[in-house]
């Protein structure tokens, strides 16, 4: 068996002392945008594979687990989400996600790098099936600066679909982001954001949900699930708004017109349930 | 930053295309028993992590998502469990959690390899703190033997805490051993057993599923949980038995007298939610 950097992509995190590799079939592209640096890898087992940066961003195989607990829980938990907001997901996935819903009237998605979008399309089409889609508004542009300018109270739920709170995402974990998107959101508006490993990113959560807090958000919960090519495989979602985060529209996900691969009500539950070592 | 086999220990697996890696201190210790080969590392943030064969086995780290997860569901769902027998095992965590409840009055773990124990008493003494309990009993034998020589019906509960059915592992996962647990079972009895990755092996989990029913288990339950080290981050533990495993003791879950790191009853029942690809 051969373990290299010929057959293997492989991220390497000094901070956690992990790493996790993918064995290759081969390098299908790779580019230096104006932000960041894209690859596309086709692998043995998992389909394709981008990295930005180095670090695994989705695969064909397991971005289902992602993205889907990163929409669902939140536009189940918010009694009616018509204006859905996502900063980041530049491959769309999240977007799809939230078009399932049939109440959604509007889903705008600002990410600043369109090349992620337009090589999304290129290897990962099927999570742009749903760009065309008349509700869905692509932006290309910083997303600060667009929540910035977005109105008092005009959205019902935003994404935070971003990258690592470390170097450009950095800005998306601080307390006056959060004060944006509280003002941005309606008075029963969630705030869902991508929020790290549970097991190896406490303190981060710890600071979210802190700056949350002082932000005006008087609830969270954090969602965990599995996500194979992420750091640890064990990632989170963390909800905030001022309603109720920890009960949802579980009728209406029994009778859901569209299908999931991984989420429904009981792995809605199943995610809520906090372990004992987070209670502390 | 340095990604190499000298600073980092890599499990690298062809079949699933997946490697996992530790960054590392130093090595602790190696050696080649008359059954398998076993190395000892000294990680960056892990803590110590043993390995059999090439194969990551437990780490100090993470070692109790898998042992409170092969225990308390099992347990737990039991009415009255007091003779256990866990079938591997040899590090001892998955016994410690088994002697944490009261009502056990005997619980024996049979390894093929007492090295496994010795080198764990050694490097992994909190796993180890309840080898010295009057209720338990450390046997180094074949566990197929042991198990076929078992009384009828003489057991409540049966974990099998084994390596991967690939290699020696194999037996444990055949319609005979299971035969010969369904027979040393007493009619609640309940047979619990590690079966991989949700993702990644579900073959291996609807092969088990076939041949458990096949040896007279009406039912099963398989419980998902997240364990770093292992192949996707993503692991499952099964029971099997002839009453209804979804059910459990939650009010005896909330008054227990024992603490846990991971486990509740929440995390319980959360566990047993199925993801929708699992459905089919």
């Amino acid at each position: 068996m051969s373990f290299d950097n010929k057959h293997w992509f492989t991220e390497a995190i000094d901070e956690t002392g992990t790493a996790f590799s993918l064995k290759l079939k081969s390098k299908l592209h790779e580019e230096q945008t104006p932000y960041q640096k894209i690859e596309i890898f086709d692998t043995q087992t998992f389909g394709k594979l981008m990295v930005i940066d180095g670090c695994t961003m989705v695969s064909s195989r397991d971005n289902f687990l992602y993205h889907e607990m990163m929409t669902h829980p939140a536009l189940f938990t918010h009694p009616d989400p018509r204006r859905v907001l996502i900063i980041g997901g530049g491959d769309c996935g999240t977007l799809r996600e939230v078009l399932k819903h049939p109440e959604v009237e509007q889903a705008q998605q600002v990410d600043i790098d369109e090349r992620v979008t337009r090589l999304s399309e290129q290897y990962f089409p099927e999570l742009c099936e749903s760009n065309h889609d008349p509700r869905a508004e692509l932006h290309f542009t910083d997303g600060i600066k667009w929540l910035r300018e977005a109105e008092n109270e005009s959205l019902d739920v935003i994404i935070v679909d971003s990258t690592d709170p470390i170097g450009p995402g950095e800005v998306l974990f601080t307390e006056e982001f959060y004060r944006h998107c509280r003002r941005a959101l309606k008075t029963e508006g969630i705030l869902a954001q991508q929020s790290e490993s549970p097991l190896l990113h406490q303190s981060i959560l710890r600071n979210m949900y802190q700056r949350m807090q002082a932000a005006g958000f008087s609830h969270q919960a954090t969602l965990s699930f599995p996500q194979p090519i992420y750091p640890s495989g064990w990632w989170s979602a963390t909800l905030a708004g001022n309603i109720n985060l920890r009960d949802f529209r579980e009728q209406d996900v029994a009778q859901k017109t569209f299908s999931c691969r991984y989420y429904n009500a009981d792995i809605h539950k199943g995610a809520l349930a906090v372990p004992e070592f987070m209670k502390d």
